[in-house]
Order: C-alpha cells, then structure tokens, then sequence
C-alpha cells in the first residue's frame, strides 16, 4: 500500500464527462489499496471566464477580490469530483484549500504556501476516504483566501505529498510525459523516462510547460517523487526525482526553446563601475526579469550592454532605459524583437566537457547564427534568429542522439 | 446617519450590468452619508447551473458536497460587486458567509444560523467601507460551510441587520414591493405602503413570495425593520415593520393564493382516542407539511379525516396512509389534487368580528364552492376549485374594497 497523490489540471476536469473520468481513474487506484488524495484546478477555462468577468465590472480588479473570485473556481472542481466519486461508491470529501491546512502568506495573486497542516487529510486517508483538495489557494492567519498564482495547483500537490510524506506525486496531464523536446517539432522527439529535479527544473523554466517549475522546486527541495502521466490513458509517464538515471551514454537529457525573447542593447555607455548595476536594478523595479547579459570589453572608456528579456517587457524595458542612456551618457538604444532561445539540459554535462562545443558545431554547420550563449553546470543556451528555431531544435536533437535514447517512440495526446 | 443592510436577489445581479446598476445603487446610498453593508444571492441562474452540473455526475448529490458546491455562486457575487464598487471609487470588502461572522449548524443544505458574530463587518462599516457579505452560507464550528436552504439570502440580511444594529434592512427585489394580492390576476392590485410582520408573515407563508417567510420570522423575534424594494427604479416599496398602520379603514391587508394544494381524505375510522395523533405522527416523521385538517363529527362509531398538503408531498402521504388504513381499520382514500388555497390576511380581524362570514358570502355570491375553511386571528383561508382561483380572488379584492384602499396604482416591474 501507497500514499499517493494525484494532481489533475484543468482540461482533464472541463466537464461532467470528464470529471467522470478522473473519478474512476481515482477510484483505480484506490482500489488497489492505496491512500489517495487529489488535488484538482478549476475546469476548464473556468478561470478566464472569471477574469473576463471581473474585467467587464473593474477594468483592473482589485487583488483581494480577485482571489475571492478565483478561488471558486476550485471550490467547484472539488465539489463535483466528490460528488462523481460517491456516486462510484467511493467514500470522499472535498476540502478547500483552507481546510485542507493551507496556510499562505498575504500576498494576494501570488500567495506562498507557508505551512500544510495536513493533520484533517490525513486522517481522512487512515480512514479510507479519498480526500480531494482544491489547488491553487489557501487561507491566511487572518482568514482571507489567497490564491498561488501560476502552476499553483501543481505545487499545491507538490506541498500536500511533502505534508502528507506521500510515496509519490503523480501528474496528471493532457500530454503523457515530458519529451526530449517538443514533439510538434521534432517527430521522432522521445519520451523522458526518468529525469532529476534540476534537469527539470531547466526544462520548466525554458518553456516546456508541463510541469511549473515552482513546483519542480518543492519537490526538489522536500524530494516528493514526481511522475507527470496522460490523464487520457494509461502509461508510465516521466519520473521526475533525485536521482534520475544519468548513465545511459547521453550527455543532453532535453531541448527547449523559448520564441519570447527579446533582446535590447544600450551601445556606447562610458566606462562607469556602477553602470551594469544601475540598469539591472531600474529593471528589477519594474519587476522585468532579465535573462541572458552579455557585456562587451571595453573600448575607448565605452562599452556595450545587451541583455534579453520576454518580448512582453520590451516597451517598459525600453522606457526604463530611455531615462537611464540620458543619466550615463550612454549612446543608442538597440532593440531585436525576432529571436528566439534554444537551450540544452542535461545533469551529465557536468562531467562531460565539450557539450557546449559541440552544441556551437552542430548549430554553425547547419548555417545558424549564434547571437548571444548562456551556461549553467547543466544547461547551455544560444539565442538564434526566431526562424531558425525550428532547425535549431531538429539539428540538436539529431546531434546529441535523443532519439535514439529513449524508450519510446513519441506519441503526443493532445485533450 | 443609518446603518444600512442593502440585500439584492440573484435577479438583480444577473449580468456584469447588473452588477454595476446594484453598485451605483450602494454608492448612492453610501454617498448619502450612511453605513451600508450588502447581501448578495447568487448571479441570476447559477445556483440552478450549478445543481445541473452536480446532477451530471451524481444523480443524488451528497448535501455536504451540494453545499461546498452551490457556495460557491455567492462567493463570486460578493467578489464580483466589490470590483464593481471599487471601480467606482468605493472602498468596498468582500466576506464569505465565515468572514462575516455566521455559525451555522451543520445541517447541509439547510442549517440555521446559531450566531452572527458581527465585528469584522462592524469594524469595516465604522472605517467607511461597504461590506458585501455572501448570502445563504455560513460555517459551521467544524469549518464546514454550510448554505441556509430556501429563503437563505433574505435571512442571511435580516440577521445580519439583527446583529448589526441597523436601523433598517433593504430588501431589493423585482417588484416594487408587496401587493394586495396577484396583479397578474387582478390588474387594480395596489402596493401596500406598510405591513406588519405578522400579516406579512401570513402573506409569504401562502405563496405570496416577495420575502421569505423565515426571514419574516427573524425579523419580527429581533425587531428589525425591513423594506421591500424595487432593485430597478426608486420608489418608497413597502415598510414591513410591528406597529404597520392598521387604522385605515380596511381589515384585509392582502390576499393570497396557493395552488399547490391537495387534499387527502381518509373515510370511515373507527372511533379511537389516538387514531388523528397517529396519522399525524407518521406523516410529520416522513417530513410531509399538512396545512389544513377537518376531522368529521363520529358517526355510528366511525369519522373521517380530511387535511391538505402540498401536491409534491401527495405520493408519500398516500403511501403513509394505505399502511395506517389497515392498521387503523379505516374505510378508503380519497384523494383531491385540482384545488387551490385563497387567504385573505390582516391584523384587522381581531377586532372586526364577520370578515370570515363577509369572505364566505363573497365567494358564495359568486357561485363558487368553499370545500374546507381554516381560520387564525389575522388570516381566514378557504380550500376552492383550482379552477375557481383567479375568480376568487378577484371577487374578495373587489369585496374587501383593496383597490381604493391603496395609495398607488399596481406597476408590476418584472426582471
């Protein structure tokens, strides 16, 4: 017997139907003799629908109520699910996320969890009872609900697992595992049986958006064992965890890319030592996170500084830096807009040199253009030009062999 | 300055417009120099929305989870009106039915509220905000929520006025206020400017359903002035309130009509001391309400009992009944379901002896037949044909002289 929990997402709970559906699957695997709980998100687009109807009342709601508003949309998923669970004769009860000892922080949009008292759930598990908590929110000392912001609901499976110091946390998702790289891109991409928390995490902060990478990092931190698995049919999935098999001869264990990227760069600055440090700490006031910085030599008592951010902060970035170029005397303002990211992943890099060569070889041999490189002890990437990403990610995944390594031959589900 | 309860039905915040109507509402009235605190139910059809969906998975959804569910749809009223307030520069706070201060008994789907403890929203008031509690719900000792039942959101205001000391509880609906009796029926029916609680009592007891009869009820144990009003236009609606001026010539306040009427008869039962009880007992322990009941004189050492209940409630009575029948040693079951309830209502009576003879000779003029009479000391009601009804009532409002007794003429406004 396990003490498992299973984290379903929006689309595998959008309707009756499929609310149905999960709820047999539950019961499965109850049946088998586990202790189950299960943490749901809103259903379906529940929770734009929410937003758009704030917006048609207040064109900017405010955060509290916003909360107040969102958190219903949970509220409903845990219901319902509990509801389709009794009906199969599976004894359940719903929590909210107050009552299932979320406590948070008050930051209303984007709430830490700062402790689970898991102490009702897990009752209700030693008493055969599947417990079915709303992701996403949770209850400040003061009583106000408060949601976690994005890929809330994965992390609140993640810290209920850690609480409850389940066996596993499995991922239920519209995909069936996490892939070499993106399957719409690259055919024969594989599935990833087994990956570590910080390959993960790489892979999560580049874009494949699976599994939020707030929630790859509390696993990581409490070592909640993670499988992200088709809610669709069944399969093994990806097994995120600590100690990932790194031994099987490749080096790179995924590829990501991100298109968001823009890259800015402020030429001719003079040769200040507080230069750098005034433009990254404008930026961060304006909460606009700065990727990869590159920063030129200098030459003739002026050098250049080029960084990349989401291409959503480019007009507050390039407003922030209009005031900045007057105040250092710096020259122009040079913005690119087409780029792209293409990263890397892979914990053997560490103690395999020439990884990054190799990725530069096989990019330049294709006739790419590197135009910026960032490394991490288990990441390199390069910035290219937007319409090459595509080749770049075919290019390197047949460079480093991926799919070739892996178990099975893609098969994406898509809800 | 008063202090204010504002409580606005599901109709009156149908849509986002709505919603903005309701805030403006609460703005003028808060602008007016007093303490408003708002109840609201939920968006016009939501809770029936949300009973559907429940449906879909579980054809008898447990209470407890219909509960967690139908919660929900006032929480995002509340949410909801207090973005639309703020927009308009109103400092405005949301409470669900636990923040506000309700304890409820944990009886699903029908709790009574135990205490309102009323300090958050006090203190919100006294720094100028609006309050805008959810209606229908509250939380029970456990932390469990719990929705009040039918009539929720009226009792939920009313309480909350009790609680709060308020000088007034505003009730807004879509009518304008009570009337004297039908206007779809009777096109001459009038607004009745003010009504006591006992009449209004009697009023919403038989069908006339501006106001919950339960909320009536706790008004009149804490006093609490109420005021029936149109959410879509201004207009003075009706003063419900214990000292209603009674001292205007008429004995009748109003008229009502119930055509969920059935009435059961059980012929021939042996003259036993305990046989009524017995029927009685077995009916009130299956939950069946009985309204009227008309024992016959004994006759050669039998009678007959003959009660009404509401027409939902007759497959079960007449099950209850065939068992009591052979025990009982009674004769058959006579069973009546084309029959309707009229009720002329007015504290009046006490002191007026004849109103009931005056009802009966109106009705009998008219050439329509009285099958069973049930009189209280503000109230005389008769059973008629269902087909009779609209007459009836047509006739005691001419009789009872309320069309020239009212100071306005009917302006039904429906949604």
């Amino acid at each position: 017997m396990a003490r498992i929990v299973m984290k379903f997402g929006g689309s595998s709970v959008a309707t009756a139907e499929r609310m149905v559906k999960v709820a047999q699957r539950v019961a499965k695997t109850r049946a088998e003799g586990h202790q189950v709980a299960v943490v749901v998100s809103a259903m379906g687009d529940t929770t734009d629908d929410l937003i758009a109807l704030a917006k048609q009342v207040n064109e900017r709601p405010p955060a509290r109520e916003l909360d107040m508003l969102l958190s219903t949309g949970e509220q409903v998923s845990i219901a319902v699910l509990t509801m389709a669970l009794q009906g199969l004769g599976v004894p359940a009860t719903s929590l909210t996320g107050g009552q299932a000892g979320f406590r948070v922080e008050q930051v209303f949009g984007k709430a830490r969890i700062l402790e689970v008292r898991p102490d009702r759930v897990d009752a209700l598990l030693r008493d055969g009872h599947v417990a079915v908590v709303a992701g996403f929110q949770g209850v400040t000392d003061d009583g106000e609900i408060a949601t976690l912001g994005r890929g809330g609901s994965d992390t609140t499976a993640v810290a209920l697992a850690a609480a409850l110091k389940a066996d596993v946390c499995e991922i239920y998702t519209d995909v069936d595992g996490v892939y070499t790289t993106d399957p719409r891109i690259v055919k024969e991409a594989a599935k990833i049986p087994e990956i570590s928390y910080d390959e993960m995490l790489e892979l999560a902060n580049l874009g494949a958006v699976v599994l939020h990478p707030r929630a790859v990092e509390y696993a990581k931190l409490y070592r909640v064992p993670l499988v992200v698995r088709s809610s669709f049919h069944d399969g093994p999935g990806t097994w995120v965890k600590e100690d990932a098999n790194v031994e099987q001869g490749q080096v790179v264990r995924g590829i990501a890319h991100d298109l968001n990227v823009a890259k800015v760069s402020l030429v001719g600055v003079p040769n200040r030592r507080d230069s750098l440090g005034r433009v990254f700490h404008a930026l961060a006031e304006e909460n606009v996170n700065v990727d990869i910085i590159v920063q030129s030599i200098v030459h003739n008592d002026v050098h250049d500084i080029s960084f990349t951010v989401c291409r959503d902060d480019l007009p507050v970035t390039l407003r922030v830096l209009e005031d900045l170029r007057v105040e250092l005397g710096a020259g122009e303002i040079v913005a690119e807009e087409e780029l792209a990211k293409i990263s890397i992943v892979g914990a053997g890099m560490i103690s395999n040199p020439g990884v990054a060569a190799r990725m530069f070889d096989a990019l330049i041999e294709a006739g790419l253009s590197i135009r910026m490189v960032s490394t991490s002890e288990i990441k390199v990437s390069c910035v290219v030009d937007a319409r090459d990403v595509k080749r770049a990610v075919q290019v390197l995944h047949q460079a480093f062999e991926l799919s070739a390594s892996a178990e099975e031959k893609v098969n994406p589900v898509k809800a």
